[in-house]
């Protein structure tokens, strides 16, 4: 299984909108055939597999079928996976992670059961379930994975009075964002971050297939069409502010604005804009926004995950990472879990997690 | 090397203010005899090897002595440590850090090399100089060794606005803060925290053999007689208000009162403090302390080390870790090393140390 784990990572950036999922089929500890999901419209992971013993020229017949997510049951853009996995006649199917799609959910794993296949399930399902979870996020709950970058002192500073932000943290950390840029299907900031910086928001630090997909959050609609971010590929613009004129003349920079008012004037319904995303099958969004989106998205629960770069380096007196409202007691404030805590060059690497969100994640990707 | 040193970790706690030293008497690979440190006027590591080595009834003439700190050479409570393992007749002796104290800086490996005893320097001297820094410190520039307790929100807010700062950080950073304290000679706080939080600043999440000594910054000399810190020994009271009546008031409860004013009225002399309980023969100081005693510490460059114990929870809106000038440039920013980071609980300890400080530690401590 963790062979089939590192087949799916290495797909991190080419499969979605779907899952990465790695496959290899076993007899007696020597591989006889393995893969990983291919992009849209190509064979998935168990294909991939099968394809490859057929190559070697080994028959399968019997053997034990590693598969990090179990097969799909469903016509999709390629036929259901789980009829070619039992005619291929496997002694035993191990799956990871069951497919939260509410197409298949369990439909798969039902199959191979009804032909007396023996399964074992729930194998590493943690590193398969981290390797899609923003897959598991839209199919069960109808909005992306989404995770928001920070970088900061120790003291929580991410840029001095005077607006200085760059760099605060070093060329490593730098890097590592832009990986997590990289597997992400969109790229979200804000409207301060583009009249502070003029991001291109590209993935320049490491190699990559495709760019990312990137988004702006713009209440009042007041970007610029010459703004850096509008190079490149389609940007969606997300306002609250309905002006048709302007959002003609952003389509002519390849904007696509979307319209999406709250209670409040000139705030966009954060929410709204998230389940408008996974519409878009949008599994996972990276945000790298200043301290007002950040803390808007927090603050309408939209964030799952938080991907923080600590510079070794106290600022005192500088702009805090993320606006909430004010609290009055400790006990309101809303707790992650430390999940990963290391350092990356000269800086330290914290990411957290909300666990109640991981933990429907979960029970949505337990294998039925 | 390593059992050295541990046997050196084992009396952490009562060697102040003489170093924490470790040796083992080894012989093709048996160990011989073995010790630390004993409490002040007690025997040093190397004659505590050799009293083990001599109950055990081995000779240990030809065999190999590791010893975390270059033996002594002058006669200070005890008799220089050199001359015994010289009688000894060793075959090798292997040292991990020279000794800084003046009064041997080399002397004691000069000893042996002139009774021509082969030696090896410098193995391990990393992990005996930190547990020795306090002593290297004191003796090599007149201060102690210093570090700043710090615990915070991810977003470095150490308190909310009205205050309530009980308890960002959970049990066991508490604890591992307690294990920080009791290794120190002293524990200082300021003014602000024993008005706002009247704390104990006694060891009381670990077991200890002694409490580190307590004091208090309080440029003004306001600190009331019933402060809680107050219960138990003496404590140093570092002031910049010369004020006899105060000081005799506060000397009925244990607290000795040291006078030392700076150019800026009302403010201590920070660096001229750190001096006065170097001479006192503190070697390590334990800082607990408000965003403005800590931040003054570092702006007058008093601190070596920074603890900083860091909760999975941002606070947005609240109060800093650090009260620092505000800066114009990132550049004039000082950086420190990150040295140690790992879970501590549910919370991340980040340890980080200047590096300039340390390095002239290191040469300080470098064997000759």
């Amino acid at each position: 299984m963790r062979r089939a784990l590192d087949l799916a990572r290495g797909v991190l950036h080419t499969t979605a909108p779907n899952p990465r999922v790695g496959c290899v089929i076993v007899r007696d500890g020597q591989v006889l055939g393995e893969g990983a999901t291919q992009p849209p419209g190509g064979p998935h992971a168990e294909i991939c597999a099968l394809r490859d013993a057929a190559a070697r020229g080994v028959s399968v017949a019997g053997a034990t079928f590693y598969v990090t997510l179990e097969p799909c049951s469903h016509f999709g853009r390629t036929p259901p996976c789980v009829d070619a996995v039992v005619a291929a006649a496997p002694g035993r199917v191990v799956v990871a992670m069951g497919d939260p799609n509410p197409q298949v959910n369990g439909a798969g794993l039902a199959r191979l059961r009804a032909q007396g296949i023996p399964i074992a399930t729930g194998v590493c399902m943690q590193e398969a379930l981290a390797l899609n979870a923003g897959f598991a996020a839209r199919m069960s709950r109808g909005t992306p994975w989404t995770w928001v970058k920070m970088a900061a002192s120790l003291d929580g500073r991410s840029a001095l009075h005077n607006g200085m932000s760059q760099w605060i943290t070093g060329g490593e950390a730098r890097a590592d964002g832009h990986a997590w840029r990289a597997r992400a299907d969109v790229v979200l900031t804000g409207m301060g971050t583009v009249q502070k910086d003029d991001p291109r928001l590209t993935v320049r630090d490491v190699e990559v297939p495709r760019q990312p997909r990137k988004a702006v959050v713009d209440g009042r609609l007041q970007i610029s069409e010459g703004a850096r971010l509008f190079d490149g590929e389609e940007v969606w613009v997300f306002t609250a502010h309905d002006d048709p004129v302007k959002a003609e003349r952003l389509a002519r920079r390849n904007a696509r604005v979307i319209v999406l008012p709250s209670a409040e004037p000139g705030r966009v319904d954060l929410p709204a804009m998230m389940r408008w995303m996974a519409r878009q099958h949008v599994n996972e969004v990276h945000v790298e926004a200043g301290a007002g989106l950040t803390g808007a998205l927090l603050s309408s629960d939209c964030v799952d995950e938080i991907l923080a770069y600590i510079a070794p380096v106290l600022l005192g007196d500088a702009a805090g990472m993320v606006k909430l409202p004010m609290l009055s007691h400790l006990d309101n404030a809303r707790r992650f879990d430390f999940i990963d805590v290391r350092p990356v060059g000269g800086d330290v690497r914290l990411r957290g997690r909300f666990a109640d969100r991981w933990q429907a994640l979960q029970s949505a990707a337990t294998p039925r």
